[in-house]
């Protein structure tokens, strides 16, 4: 017997007969011999419900507080979730985050997950029950106030759930049939991947890739925990995020052989250029402290070699396109104590990433893909790389031919139509 | 420094803007030097919309589930009361029934409170806090499941908490500026009451009454919490409802002369007469354990003296009108069993109360009200008294008239304007 951890987004459970075609699939779950534990999100359109009647009441409504009312929309779910599957003849109960023992810090909006004492679920399923757990949400260790994890907070929920209760397989639900090698919308030949590694669902996650959220993969990569990424509308097999080992030895080597795994996408970012920036020691260090202070997470930084009539260099970062003005602002206060001579931003511009764990072995990559993007007529403005990943920053207007070509160059498109598999949890 | 617990109905926070006025309201008591604690209930019709959702759902949800699904309504509304008072520059802290320390037994959708113990609440009121505490909610005992306490529940809520904490006063507003003589839609000349003891108030809210609930009252009088009912729409004075020998002390005795305070009645009741019952020992006593075993609550219970030649009798009571199909299913069922000969159902009766401490030393209070009855033409089916009650059961359609020459068989209508008192806690 199984232990199987299922997630649902807001999408499955946006009405009273999504609610009800949930249930008759953990019910399945459940009679095929396994014990099930769920994480559900809240109803369809919920939470920005709840976010619109804070906003009428006050522009800034204290973090406590906002927490307070959004995690009711996860209670609802679970508990017309736990009412669904009774009605199916199966017994079920719903938990909140801090019923399931989800132990945070108390950073109100955007908690991190401390601890899991999921003892009441344990209790729970030996007494043979189904376990609804509200996702995104969890209780403080110090306050003992509710709090909420931020964006991708109830995979995390699900992920971490797992991990504590060594389940077999995290299957996280969603529209989706899982992780293609490219958005289907600028890639139609894009192919779903059947497995990949955390490592390079790292990558995709942080690259713009937006089935799974970075803080869930971060958690299945630190406690192993198998992620299986499926569509909650149909039973085909999603994508399998694992240890590449594990995956190398059960799926015949498949793994090794690719190079590439997908071409991830942002649309997010802005750059800004500090430009004339005395090239002297220290002078870089002080820029990136200002933006530290302001709690701006930056992506990618380029300086270039100084101009030695001049005595001073550009630098160049991208950031999140909604800390753009914050930055701006915070670097225009410094300007005469650094001296540099003004700064630019551009928000028009996209990144383009390619992902695979095979290209550590494989030096041709990056001339391969830079040779099919100016096959493709767009010019890189930026460049930066890791291990398993090459990001370029383009023009906007550029994204969707840069990936494209990309996609093609490294024989990513689809040649058979995916095979559909009924029944079970896809193992 | 007072303690003040007050009360805030749906109707009081219906939407954004009742949840600002309310907010005024409660920083006003405030800055009048009181530490306060609020109770809340659901915004306007949450409630009956997340009954809505569960019935799409299932026909028939389990208590359990179902409780968690209906105390979303108080989050929401507990929480954006908070940011409200924010808003207003002074600290709010929510607080579900489990977090203030509310606990009952378990059963779910009636649950009865067992203890509270509100340190939470202490502590917050001691930092300086206002405390919003959710309504009709708390955590059971035993199982640590959620639980809800039924109708009336904030108010029992409201009350409770009070006690607990030792308030100096619990404040429960509604949209109606107190208790009334009578129901003002039928006696337009009714009177506010501005005093009535814990007794009085008892048995109006047994005999219809629907401003305070029974369990409320009930919990108020035996930890002696004085109640003030009043309108969150105005600044009136309303209805103190305090045990009968302070009041005397401290309103010049007004509670003392005062015969009669009001007229009750009730349309939510039906009448079953069991015809023909052997007079035998026990037989009676066969009937009230069926129904007791339906768990049904009887009301009025009245035997006819046995008519000699037949050896037989007639036993009429009433009950909710809402248990009349159960209980008819359940004597039917021993109908051979004790041998009576047939039942009739009636759901077109009122119950008539006339309510006052005083009635116990005025012998002629019964005459008067029967003179009064008489002369609008109403015949009385069923009489039942207490000391300080005597309720009659008429035909549906008198009611009306009824309750109209009682009220001004005992002089209660209005000969004066209400005065109208701004500001404080009307202390």
């Amino acid at each position: 017997m199984a232990l199987v951890v299922q997630k649902y987004g807001g999408s499955s459970v946006a009405d009273a007969d999504g609610v009800k075609r949930v249930a008759q699939r953990i019910v399945a779950t459940k009679k095929a011999g396994n014990d099930v534990v769920v994480v559900v999100s809240a109803m369809g359109d919920t939470t920005d419900e709840l976010i619109d009647l804070a906003e009428q009441i006050s522009p800034l409504p204290p973090g406590r507080e906002l927490d307070m009312l959004l995690t009711a929309g996860e209670r609802i779910s679970m508990a017309l979730l736990a009412m669904a599957i009774a009605n199916l003849g199966h017994e079920a109960r719903s938990f909140t985050g801090s019923q399931a023992g989800v132990i945070t810090d108390g950073s109100h909006g955007k908690a991190r997950i401390i601890d899991v004492t999921p003892g009441r679920i344990r209790s729970a399923l030996d007494e043979g029950s189904i376990c609804i757990v509200a996702g995104f949400q969890g209780v403080s260790q110090d306050s003992k106030d509710i709090t909420t994890l931020g964006r991708g907070g109830s995979d995390t929920t699900a992920v971490a759930l797992a991990a504590a209760l060594n389940a077999d397989v995290c299957e996280i639900y969603s529209d989706v049939d899982g992780i293609f090698t490219a958005d289907p919308r600028i890639v139609p030949s894009a192919r779903r991947i059947p497995q990949i590694s955390f490592e390079e669902m790292l990558e995709m996650a942080a690259c713009g890739a937006k089935i799974l959220h970075l803080r869930c993969v971060e958690y299945a990569r630190r406690y192993n925990m198998p992620i299986h990424v499926r569509s909650s509308f149909s039973q085909r097999v999603g994508t399998w995020v694992r240890d590449s080992i594990e995956a190398t030895d059960t799926e015949d080597g498949e793994m090794e052989q690719a190079i590439i795994s997908g071409v991830a996408h942002d649309r997010s970012e802005a750059k800004i250029t500090v430009v004339g920036v005395p090239d002297k020691v220290g002078e870089a260090a002080t820029i990136f402290q200002v933006l530290s202070d302001a709690e701006i997470n930056l992506d990618m930084i380029v300086q270039n070699v100084s101009a030695a009539a001049t005595g001073r260099t550009d630098i160049s970062f991208t950031l999140p396109r909604t800390d753009g003005q914050t930055a701006m602002a915070a670097l225009n206060k410094v300007k005469e104590r650094i001296g540099f001579e003004s700064l630019r931003y551009d928000d028009r511009i996209g990144k383009v990433s390619l992902i695979g764990a095979g290209m550590r072995s494989h030096p041709g990559v990056t001339a391969r893909l830079f040779g099919a993007i100016a096959n493709a007529g767009v010019n890189i403005e930026m460049i930066s790389t890791s291990e398993i990943r090459i990001s370029v920053i383009v023009d906007q207007d550029d994204i969707d031919a840069a990936v494209q070509s990309a996609h093609a160059a490294f024989d990513l498109d689809a040649d058979q139509v995916e095979a559909v598999v009924y029944g079970g949890t896809g193992r």
